[in-house]
């Protein structure tokens, strides 16, 4: 039954908030921060690593550059970050990269930004979650066969906690993001504290390629600052997420706008903080990346070593690493729903996409990007390692093509005098000073975030990439595609022009298949007899057995057959919908075309929802055959099978 | 649309054959044999194995016990194959051990027969599948981390050729069986050449339980008889399927029950030839099982040793080895589905899988074997080993059961005087000689396979036996579950004391739900008001602008609202299908309870089967939720999208 469905839905998902509620569903800073930052500050367990991985490709030596390369990354996301502030602030009713190219820089970049953004987010779930389980396994090798279940049951626990709603979420997930961001602090501390005393002993020496390469063999200047190029693109990845902020705008509590610019600038603050902070350890610490341990956890063993205490340190970075890296697939589930939800306003995503569900979140973009995650999961067993090539891509064309579209409006808002205004097809600008630099920033933005674009398709297309490079066009044009159909249903649903006497005409004719007769089809032939005189009951006989019982059966009861024809088909296969669809196409199409003809369908439902498998489906396989002709109209006339 | 999904399905089933040609279909006693005997015939690749790995338990010298145990299995598999042809021949309408024990025994019995066979054609599939999977993947190690789904793809194909029709599928793997049969028949032939000399050399020796144990230690006279009892119950390994034939009497060419009996008897000597051959030629080679390599292996390889073109022979037995333990599985899709309809027929299982599909086989019952028998392989990671120790315990439950019954139904025909006839409930048994030794015969075999039964539940409990203990009464309680339903559904139906004034009103009032107003739900309103002069649109409003753009709007076209109620109703959540179904509840049993209301659903339907899913599904989720009221008939006037 429906109701005891509902009763289930309810226990899971939690009683529905009415529309009036979706004020105080808003995010408070605390919450939002966790909510949104959890996997740019995540990427801190990584980010660090993953330049000097590709440093040590050049020589160990090479490593002296980990803290300038890291000081330019930080540099790129305080760009990047300024470009986002501007964003949120002239686009208040949020949607980022999208909303920005759209309003800047047409239709197609707009679609490029948001289907490059939609793959990136479905990869931010996968790679978390398989991270995050490849940690688990890591600790306990017996579990590791089964990983991609668990990583399904990850992917299931955090849909059913987005599904319960904004507020609720964001509680249970600050938690862990503030223990995580509290413990990796402390640590730098004492790490720099520690240090102190090895200051003096760092001086600096020119370097020259040729002496870097620790293996003995020289290699070109070429190599060489191409092997940079990758550190600086690898470090990137410490950007993954800071624009999530941007498309979640209205999640936040009045003023919307300042308290998520506000947010924006913490979260650089801390993001920055934890990933300058752990270069600059490590790299005073002289630690070098190997297999068997990551350099964050090499870093808190050697700051915490001796301390007293220090072994409770290093376990608490250790446990909230694993838990942030499976909480940063959260970001995904905030910015995946939110940024389908503007497509599919916009007509370029089923619309069902748009709506909110009983707790104002969108369900449709959540269960969606629960299914496609768990796809990519199952495809690549749970391996990240497989995955990481494909990320980031799509990041990197969002924040080049979006930093491009504030280049745009910054150049037309320079145009304004004190006192007027713009508007721009979604927004409203206002005078303001300072446009030059502003715009100087975006557009230094823009080229760098392309820059690294073009690098990390160069670098990993092979492993990848090109997955990616695929997929986004397709996406595209699957958008369009959309946008084209609701086009054309708008068109020919339009009431412009409507004539009532275009209407059809009902023909006079009620057509009710029956395979015997019983209650249930007494009651739609009496239903049919009140509709029009010319009912005809249609019955298909594959045997002369049948054919005579029928009959039989027919003359037996003249108060409810008198005045209904009796049509009797012999069929030769056991497929009795097609002659049945047969008949009533050539009724419709030849007997009475241009006019509706009505179909009577006897449906027997057991009361028990779980019963309902046992019956035929006859009624609901006819009544999707004959969905496709326009002019048969379908009655369900049913009768509950009451249990005893 | 579902034309071309139709279209779809002829290409890959095959164009539809007419019942008439179901005789054509049947099968010639060379397909027969290859259809049903698979399954016992691909045993000899493991029986011998399956007794020797027990005895070498006891140590190196028990195996000369092999031979002796394989010609008791032997003697066990005649007396069964005895039993099957009586059976076969007694009731020529098919259905084996589930007709026999219901006609013999009663219904408990009967449905536990069926429950038994029906778990272990499942596991006919998983195991043969899994088994075949690995045979591959041990050729290509590369292949192993695919063994799910490799197996579930050759579930796909296996299910596929299925469906095609039982003569196609007949002789598909006629060839693989018989190119089998007749390479180990050749390599035992040449074995037993080669052998001839060595016959001198062996004399029997009195063996004592001490002299056995070959490490030493001496083992007890009941651990001793314990592990023979086991090695015997393993090599009842060799009977499962043989039981195939005598569900499938129908599928034969007329006269059926002979040519059945017939082809029991040939796969019978067939299946015993391979057996004993193959175990006396491993005994006199003196050949140990080990875990690299199979026994039929080592024969194959020690017999073709250093023969001209022998490497041709070993070849083409490994190949054919690999292939006929996939075939096996063929043996699962002809007897579930069988056996499933007949359990559907006497009402124990759904309707749907007693019909017959467009290619004459039980479409029903091959799709759901498939379903759980991948399932299955999922559930053990396609790991057969972990699988045996469900198998075979309900074909041991299954022919002791039907022996039973025929030992019962030969004391009846003891009985009767030449020219008598006995009518039981599904056959007719005339008067017959020697019913005496015959039911002897009968109750032997009974008695022996229930101590085998006995003895695979004790070996296997705590490896996985449990589960077919538990799985088959909780078969038996949803199949005595589904028939009560029927029974209920049929006298809730039936117009017995039929009286037409219990036949509900029809009341005048015709409900239009609309979410707009276009050329869809006018028709609608249309349709609505020539059905009735009592005519309510209704509409749920979620805002204030949403309610003022309706009321326009309906003000707008006055030709189409006139003498319609636009009911407005205000609701605060987003789910509006519950106000609407609180509504239509409310008209139809508190406005005009004990009568049929008539609901009007508005749906247009894109022409595009694809672009279906791009359109909110209300009405069809409306139309779920109303299907569980009785007195509301639902109406859908389609309104077709067509495309560009």
């Amino acid at each position: 039954m429906s109701i005891s469905l509902h009763n289930v839905k309810r226990k899971l998902i939690g009683e529905p908030f009415p529309n009036h509620l979706e004020i105080h569903e808003r995010l408070d800073k605390m919450r939002a921060l966790a909510v949104f930052a959890s996997d740019p500050i995540s990427s801190n367990a990584y980010a660090t690593e993953a330049i000097m991985s590709v440093l040590l490709l050049i020589g160990a030596g090479a490593l002296r550059f980990t803290l300038p390369l890291a000081l330019a990354v930080a540099g790129l996301v305080l760009l990047v970050i300024f470009s986002y502030i501007q964003t949120i602030l002239h686009y208040p009713d949020g949607g980022g990269a999208y909303t920005v190219t759209k309003d800047n820089l047409g239709e197609t970049p707009s679609l490029f930004a948001g289907a490059a953004l939609l793959t990136d987010y479905i990869l931010t779930v996968s790679v978390s979650v398989a991270a995050g389980i490849r940690a688990i396994t890591s600790a306990q090798p017996a579990l590791r066969p089964y990983a991609i279940p668990l990583a399904l049951l990850a992917i299931l626990i955090l849909t059913w906690i987005n599904l319960r709603g904004v507020r609720e979420s964001g509680t249970i997930f600050a938690i862990p993001t503030y223990l995580f961001v509290v413990g990796v602090l402390l640590t730098v501390f004492i790490g720099l504290i520690r240090i102190t005393g090895f200051f003096g002993a760092s001086h600096p020496v020119p370097i020259t390629p040729e002496e870097i390469a620790s293996n003995g063999q020289t290699i070109t200047t070429f190599l060489f600052i191409w092997l940079l190029l990758r550190a600086f693109a690898a470090g990137t990845t410490a950007l993954t997420g800071i624009e999530a902020i941007s498309n979640g705008v209205q999640a936040f509590k009045p003023p919307e706008a300042k308290n998520a610019a506000k947010t924006m600038v913490i979260m650089g603050v801390i993001a920055m903080s934890l990933f300058i902070g752990i270069t600059f350890v490590v790299s005073q610490l002289h630690l070098i990346p190997n297999e068997s341990e990551s350099i964050l956890s090499q870093m808190t063993r050697t700051v915490t070593n001796g301390l007293p205490g220090g072994i409770v340190l290093y376990y608490w970075v250790q446990i909230f690493t694993m838990l942030i890296l499976i909480l940063a697939a959260n970001t995904g589930y905030q910015d995946f729903p939110r940024l389908s939800s503007f497509l599919a306003k916009d007509g370029y995503l089923p619309r069902w996409m748009q709506n909110r569900g009983d707790r104002l979140v969108y369900n449709g973009g959540i269960v969606t990007l629960a299914i496609i995650a768990s796809l990519v999961i199952i495809v690549f067993r749970a391996d990240e390692i497989a995955m990481l090539p494909l990320y980031a891509l799509g990041v990197m064309l969002s924040f080049s093509l979006s930093q491009f579209g504030m280049f745009k409006l910054m150049g037309r808002i320079a145009h304004l005098k004190p006192g007027e205004t713009l508007k721009t097809h979604v927004t409203t600008i206002h005078y303001e000073k300072g446009t030059r630099w502003k715009r100087a920033l975006n557009g230094v933005g823009s080229a760098v975030t392309f820059v690294v674009l073009l690098i990390l398709i160069a670098t990993k297309f092979v492993e990848g990439a090109w997955i990616i490079i695929l997929a986004v066009p397709l996406l595209v044009f699957a958008f369009r595609t959309i946008k084209h159909h609701y086009n054309h249903v708008a068109k020919d649903l339009s009431m412009q022009n409507f004539d009532p006497s275009q209407l059809r005409d009902i023909a006079n004719i009620a057509i009710v298949p029956i395979s015997d007769i019983h209650r249930g089809t007494s009651r739609a032939l009496r239903y049919a007899c009140r509709l029009s005189d010319h009912v005809e009951a249609v019955y298909i006989s594959t045997s002369e057995e049948s054919k005579k019982r029928i009959q039989e059966k027919w003359a037996k009861y003249p108060e409810l057959t008198q005045g209904v024809h009796l049509h009797i088909i012999d069929y030769e296969y056991r497929d009795i919908l097609t002659p049945l669809e047969a008949y009533i196409a050539y009724i419709a199409e030849e007997v009475y075309p241009g006019s509706l003809i009505t179909v009577v369908i006897p449906e027997f439902v057991p009361e028990r929802f779980s019963a309902r498998f046992l019956h035929n489906q006859t009624a609901t396989l006819l009544r999707l055959r004959l969905k496709s002709h326009d002019n048969v109209v379908i009655i369900d006339v049913p009768y509950l099978i009451r249990e005893a």
